[in-house]
């Protein structure tokens, strides 16, 4: 008899993205006349550079050719596209990387899902809190969170707070922590790192042989030269972490669908009995078993990114982006509301007023403004009463979005 | 401490494919003047049609434009792609499929390696042998196939003998099976199995309260009309079986990236208090949690496939690989060897002469003749003393290999 995988049974019915979309469809059927704005999902607006739609076209044109046609490539992405990723993300901020070390892939949502696969079922897993619900709900899939307590929380995970309270930045845990995902420039909150606070990080999983599944799909956005982009600047790093890149908020890949990650040859974890067993040919044997390589069309497209011209593109699109940032929290802040973030990352999170939930100022502000944000909650426990703006709308969109709440909240 | 999961220490270090690519480049290392023609990986060389490739470009001037830019798609794959796959791959044969039922994915590969995701880690597995390397490594990787043999076979799995000796028919299993996955036309062997034939196994499924996962990457092939594409054209299969197509094999889009599952609404398995649980939500959930949609680009691409010029442009490939496959079949049997398949698939598996093991036969031919084939042992034991020849090369290339072949064998 087939049996059902009943860790699922665990999981909340809806991941927060299709629980939103139904409230705001909700609105939209009785309000059909009102056009709602929403700075809710983080999902890019701009169009691709030229410098991309070039290559496409280049790669689109060979694969019409018997030469030029790309069939199967490598499970673990082209050289071409490695190689440029070792050069200009890594070489240039001193991180010297092997190629065999990175992977390519079908964007970061999928590898940060999957990583989980190459630890043990019963390893603890700490992350900070609120966080991306990609890391627990692909750990609750396979039983590794354990069930949940009464107040909706996984017993086998330990939640690091980041709350205005501590600024933002996590403590190290007080309970045995196995693997430790964390997010920086930070989805929700858009706030960052010092190097001294990643630092800490490091030595922590060093110490107690931990691992860091470290998600950097938002470098792109940081500003303040003081900040790591890669958690591999820090020293002993490549002994611990694994990190994850994405093109989707580089570039505007979200409809492209490519990233890449990085496991490098010492990262290593324990057999029972003590062997050390290194990840990174255990990442190769799980990507080549069970992914087929990403697109040729968005691995040209994404080497592109990293030509002068695409460097260029991609730089001001990005700007773009970070003056909306700028647009909602001055904006935001001048009509009273407390925000945080938003200066190294493209999200701006903020405390509701007057202690309201989460979902509860989701509801009025939608109702009342027809404007779209995330709840925080729905990103872990320590994000109630708090609700993410993203900053990548359209800048008419942003300004408009703002008028209105500037006008229902005064 | 991180443990490692020690599952993946049961796998071979190597993907099959991986390993034949180290001999045919160490080969060629000792003789550089050598050119190797490879009838081994199943990879298509034809390049994409223009109705394809028309899409394409179409699609990338779009994602130039504010108004055309498609940033994150729906995680199930867009509604145009679905609905002409419900048209043109099903209603036409009589089957009605949901659009909820249908799930765009970045190739088959992922999804034949996910789907086990969605069972109990302790269900039995079985397979015909020998089989795509894809769906036990995957169970493997979870523990579901128990600790491997003396003879290198895992104890948790029926292994379902298909050789020449039963026609290449499998016998129902005489243990328990809880997930049985079939690929018709098969991948090694090029066989088919009759409308009978499969309704053997989905009676033997609802009987026993089994699932079936149905690997349908080849039905384009099928030339006689006799022989189902779906596991749906049989009754009572949408209760017990999930199937899996691709674009890859069709239109060939192995470079990029697109196929898709159908999980009808009715297929459930039991929780272990006897209740029935749907798989559909379920795999919505995991698709919604580790997986980002299909490239926009590949859908569109897709979606091309099912117009009229695109349906002859394919049926035009499929009918060039179907001549190779012909070729090769009487070249083989004139030469004296005992071939199977390729009649409606692009497969052709062969018996090697002489009790050959199937990786000296590959040794022997790659050395004499400069021909790779893919060693049978490595899709199965019961694929020792086969090879298989693929049919997706080039016209002149396969005449080549043939005619080298003719001359080292007599």
């Amino acid at each position: 008899m087939a049996l059902v995988n009943e860790y699922f049974l665990n999981l909340s019915d809806n991941y927060l993205f299709a629980d939103i979309a139904k409230k705001v469809s909700a609105f939209k059927r009785t309000h059909p006349r009102i056009e709602v704005i929403s700075l809710g999902i983080g999902d890019v607006t701009q169009p691709l550079c030229p410098a991309v739609t070039d290559a496409l076209h280049r790669a689109v044109s060979e694969m019409e050719t018997v030469s030029g046609f790309h069939g199967y490539g490598p499970e673990q992405g082209y050289a071409f596209l490695r190689e440029a990723i070792l050069k200009n993300d890594f070489a240039t901020r001193g991180i010297h990387l092997d190629i065999k070390e990175i992977f390519i892939n079908d964007g970061a949502k999928s590898d940060t899902g999957n990583i989980q696969e190459l630890i043990r079922w019963d390893n603890s897993v700490g992350v900070t809190d609120p966080v991306y619900p990609v890391y627990l709900d692909s750990n609750a899939m396979i039983g590794r969170t354990g069930p949940k307590d009464d107040d909706g929380r996984w017993t086998n995970v330990a939640y690091l707070p980041c709350t205005a309270e501590n600024n933002f930045v996590p403590q190290l845990p007080d309970r045995r922590v196995d693997v430790i995902y964390l997010c920086y420039p930070n989805n929700p909150t858009g706030t960052v790192l010092t190097r001294t606070e990643l630092r800490k990080w490091v030595n922590y999983a060093l110490e107690n042989d931990a691992l860091i599944f470290f998600d950097a799909a938002y470098e792109a956005y940081i500003q303040d030269p003081e900040i790591p982009h890669s958690i591999y600047e820090i020293r002993g790093a490549r002994k611990c972490a694994i990190e994850f890149r994405s093109f989707s908020k580089t570039a505007g890949f979200t409809g492209l669908r490519c990233g890449y990650t990085v496991v490098p040859d010492e990262v290593t974890a324990s057999t029972l009995a003590g062997r050390r067993v290194a990840l990174n040919p255990l990442w190769n044997r799980r990507q080549c078993t069970k992914f087929n390589g990403a697109s040729y069309l968005s691995q040209r497209a994404a080497e592109a990114v990293y030509t002068p011209a695409g460097r260029e593109q991609v730089r001001r699109t990005v700007s773009y982006y970070m003056q909306n940032a700028q647009l909602l929290r001055t904006t935001l802040s001048r009509l009273g509301f407390k925000v945080y973030g938003g200066e190294n990352a493209p999200y701006v999170w903020m405390r509701t007023p007057g202690g309201r939930s989460s979902w509860k100022f989701f509801e009025e502000m939608l109702y009342g403004a027809h404007v779209v944000c995330t709840p925080g909650v729905g990103f872990g426990p320590s994000g109630e009463g708090y609700v993410r703006f993203t900053a990548f709308g359209n800048r008419e969109k942003t300004e408009e979005a703002l008028a209105r709440i500037e006008k229902w909240s005064q």
